[in-house]
């Protein structure tokens, strides 16, 4: 009698990565097993009790639109949300929410629990079986064999994972917790590139000990936005937050560290995070600074600890207490745990196909930061495509690769896969070429349909986003039809700075001023008042952002579509570019390692150069 | 600049009994630190997820009425509620909660960063520091020293953790968690003496794969009670348990395991709780019984995760898999993870005198499992002790021992100190030969006055205690100048199988009769209900319980006043028994082993006979 049948999916560790992979595959209708090493730490926010900001809240939004967990996981427990960036364009607004690190965990533990299709075991997953290339199960320090069509790895920090503080190391995957074994090891001997890189973590300290009348307050949007599109109801409760500086006091304090730190005499020889660094990278790479914001999070509805966001480092912890306490409101502060930097085990991108699936292991797929990834949301949305696409294949149906000029999630997989990684590559908008068009308010436009017809969404969901598609049409066609007058116009375009008219003027021509939005034309004009009560605030903020920016859309379609064709130039996976002579050599390796799908990947390939490009479309068009 | 000022109190470990601990030092004005190894699990329920049950639930109910958590955070967490033997006499009442496990550790957790005085710090302790059989802090694994007054350690199964399933051996302190390594072994070498224990745990299952219409339904009681006696608002939101039973079949299946069995193949050495058996144990010992039964608990509120208790085993997990299967409603069963043992060092507890410090190392005390206890509610309880002696001795403060004939906490203590353990000790009724006196109805009564000397209770407990002493004999009083009619009483007396009266009687002489109670004299006579009215229930059934039993109780009082002249006969801590040559020499040995505190307690060790109390009644008269 078997304990378990055997799986459609192995999700192997119960992460961002691990539980998106596991919802989507379930979802989809996969019988799906989430192996973790611990039942109690689901999800567990291994950082910072943060979900989103710039970049990253477009792809939780995105993960959302497609029916992930995160976005209703994380508005569920926000404590405080704000939508950064909101003078900037709206391709910039970028939502981010302070979370309760508790109630998240425990809220996607019972969503998974909710969810058809998924068994749990607890458990550490010591190796992959293979047969013939192809994965067909796990093997688990418990020593089980488990079975599956497929299996995802979602590993972390987990694997060989060493953490450091000062000059000491301690095995372990996260702070308290022990490291995974055995993995690595196997893959590498499987023919696998593997690699080290390290990130790191502040130190905790207790809020009850602050002085938070030296600080200066931050709170939350008066009218907080969300995550979902769906109607998630938002818990009622804020916490506020605080900001506060280092000095140079602080930094000369950090100073008499260096010599003890891991990062500086080379014990760690895994890159860390460019754009998350630890505050000791950040006082010696801008010396000039003589000051870093830091922020200072409470880390759920109730608790006194606080996580000290811009303060990550693995400097001694003597250095990181007399150090925190020079920060003004740290003067009498008490620390629950030194910040460490953890050095773990990550597997070269390059490896993967754009489905997430290994080249060398057939229906292996790898997610989140064992591909060289940072962040909570990055691993999510990994996890989600690679769900998706291990269900897919081992049901004959059309693999999901996402477009770079549709969503960030296909940025982020393009750029791994394509380029490699050699440090935590983390999100940001300037890598997304087409971002005007990659918004956090239309990522369910942008999306939903793709989710449709992959099943991952309702009727009923992809139906509320083509109404909202074409109310924002009704309510432009409004605005393009009717008129404001001079005399109710005018004494509101002069508060807002923006000059007076002397005719009546279409609602639409005003809208193209960057001065005059649509709430302002509303409050002086029944007409638009009376129309736009018909509509949410959802659909008239969509409507405000084409009228106001429809001009850059366009063009930045037209660029899409010049490039499409490119990108539509498919590559047989097999293809053999050493038979290209004409290629450069360089350029010949990389394609034959990336196998790029097509030859607008190629084209993204560092090294492979445009004339390479020009012999291969010679060569594709034959 | 040190990172930690000198502590009153450190307590390293943060279960039920390093919390409890903690929180009674802190209340009462120590300067606490808490040492974890991981603040996400502090109070962590590592085996079922329940509080109370038969003598355990009175020990709850001392702790709360000397002013500690453990019984208002249960409350607070209950899912569903009994008391249990209520068919039998109140001493037999106990009050026992099923737990939401997450809920409940999150509570503690809350409630002691709520608690001034307790800092926290997350951290593995290595070794005591100890300066001339004095202990003057800690190391940790981090390397840091941390001094204090005086440290309690509560390591539970973590020290030197084994975790065995089968033939598979994992160190460890708990499923998933790292043991803890180090203290042992310092100890040793200051001179204590340490063995093994084992306990062990049932295996988790989905509860979506069970079919509970297989089972019977076990629902709380209607009008749940609780354990706290002051005004806790509780959870509106009950969940059902259920009951199944193992058979012939299981048993036969468990029994192909028995070779691997690490219980039974020797490799495990410690020996197990005989009160809280593995059903492998159950099925050697009871080899008659065809059946055992199972009860089938939820682990929360919202969880699908079910704690199989009855069930606990070390067997290899094919067959905890194949076995389960064979248990009705279990045919579908999916595990999350197997039971196993647990091997862990202990301290024989003669090795401490009664206030839990070591009679080797000064300041030093231990609670919990390390003392060779099993049991949450023995843990708390041994912490909250601890925290109390720790705290009145560096501040030269009478020393807290309660007695065998007010506690339970008493009894627990004193046998642990006077008699050992040789393997782990669970408190039962029969272990409190005062327990007619030891009820959950009065522990408020018992010990709130000692609490209130403490400074643990405030004046308002003390006065509400007080209060309901007197209103009960309010109410008693009542009882015995008022009368009932034959018109009046003989139809409810009918009913209650209780023979009739012919003429008019007092209600306290009805209320003597076993099958009458105050609530069915109420019923009956508005002259009684109108005069309850005034009155809560918790004092009237103190009434009730005073009238029916008030003869028992007496006799038990003049019982305990003659034993009384032993324990009031102290012994000096530092007594030679070396001198007393008509001693046996059994007796000398363990008489200056453990150094009794009275003459009482003397009379408690085992090999201490009636001949070597007189010997020793003499010489202390002289």
């Amino acid at each position: 009698m078997k304990m378990f049948n055997t799986y459609d999916v192995i999700v192997v560790g119960a992460g961002h990565a691990g539980c998106e992979a596991a919802a989507a595959a379930a979802n989809l209708g996969s019988k799906v097993l989430l192996i973790t090493m611990n039942m109690e730490t689901i999800a567990q926010m291994s950082c910072n009790p943060a979900m989103g900001g710039v970049a990253k809240g477009q792809i939780v939004r995105e993960i959302d639109a497609m029916g992930g967990y995160s976005g209703i996981i994380s508005d569920k427990t926000t404590i405080q949300f704000r939508m950064l960036n909101l003078s900037k364009g709206p391709a910039m607004w970028s939502p981010r929410a302070q979370i309760d690190r508790k109630r998240f965990s425990e809220t996607w533990r019972l969503a998974l629990e909710k969810t058809q299709n998924i068994d749990f075991w607890q458990d550490m997953v010591s190796s992959v079986i293979v047969k013939d290339n192809v994965v067909t199960g796990v093997k688990t320090s418990l020593g089980m064999e488990i079975n599956a069509k497929s299996v995802i790895l979602t590993n972390g920090t987990f694997l060989n994972g060493v953490i450091h503080i000062g000059e000491k190391k301690l095995g372990g995957g996260r702070a308290a917790e022990r490291a995974a074994t055995g993995i690595t090891e196997q893959l590498v001997e499987l023919g696998f590139e593997a690699g080290r890189m390290k990130t790191g973590t502040p130190p905790r300290v207790d809020g009850r000990s602050l002085d938070y009348s030296k600080m200066e307050e931050q709170w939350g949007d008066e009218n907080p936005g969300k995550f979902s599109y769906t109607d998630v109801e938002l818990p009622t409760e804020k916490r506020c937050c605080w900001i506060t500086y280092t000095n140079h006091e602080v930094h000369e304090k950090l100073k008499e560290g260096f010599e003890q730190s891991p990062m500086f005499t080379g014990r760690i020889k895994g890159l860390g995070p460019r754009y998350c660094p630890s505050i000791e990278d950040k006082i010696n790479r801008f010396a000039e600074r003589d000051r870093h914001q830091i922020f200072v999070e409470p880390e759920g509805w109730n608790t006194c600890e606080i996580y000290v966001n811009g303060f990550s480092t693995s400097l001694p912890e003597q250095i990181q207490y007399e150090a925190l306490k020079l920060i003004p409101g740290f003067e009498k502060v008490k620390m629950f745990r030194p910040g460490y930097a953890i050095e773990y085990d990550y597997f070269p991108p390059q490896q993967l196909s754009l489905t997430l699936e290994t080249k060398l292991i057939q229906n292996l797929y790898f997610a989140g930061q064992i591909n060289g990834t940072t962040g909570y949301e990055e691993a999510a949305s990994q996890g989600f495509i690679a769900g998706i696409n291990a269900h897919q294949k081992i049901n004959d149906k059309h693999e999901l690769i996402l477009k770079r000029s549709e969503s960030y999630i296909g940025v982020l997989i393009d750029d791994l896969v394509t380029k490699g990684t050699e440090e935590p590559y983390r999100m940001f908008t300037s890598r997304a070429e087409h971002r005007l068009l990659l918004r956090q308010d239309n990522a369910d436009i942008r999306l939903s349909p793709i989710a449709h017809e992959l099943g991952l969404i309702t009727d009923e969901r992809l139906e509320r986003v083509q109404r909202k598609v074409s109310e924002a049409d009704e309510i432009i066609n409004f605005c393009k039809k009717h008129s404001i007058t001079m005399q109710e116009a005018n004494e509101m375009l002069t508060n807002q700075g923006s000059a007076e008219i002397n005719q009546s003027v279409k609602y639409i021509n005003l809208l193209g001023r960057p001065q005059v939005g649509i709430n302002n034309l509303r409050s002086i004009s029944d007409n638009l008042n009376q129309f736009l009560n018909n509509y949410d605030q959802e659909t008239i903020e969509q409507a405000e952002i084409k009228i106001k920016y429809e001009s850059y859309f366009e063009k930045e379609k037209e660029i899409i579509a010049k490039m499409q064709k490119m990108e539509d130039r498919n590559i047989r996976p097999d293809f053999d570019y050493s038979i290209l002579n004409s290629l450069s050599k360089e350029a010949r390796e990389k394609l034959n390692r990336i196998k790029p799908r097509t030859l607008g990947q190629a084209s993204r390939i560092s090294g492979v150069s445009p004339s390479d490009i020009s012999v291969l479309m010679v060569h594709l068009s034959k």
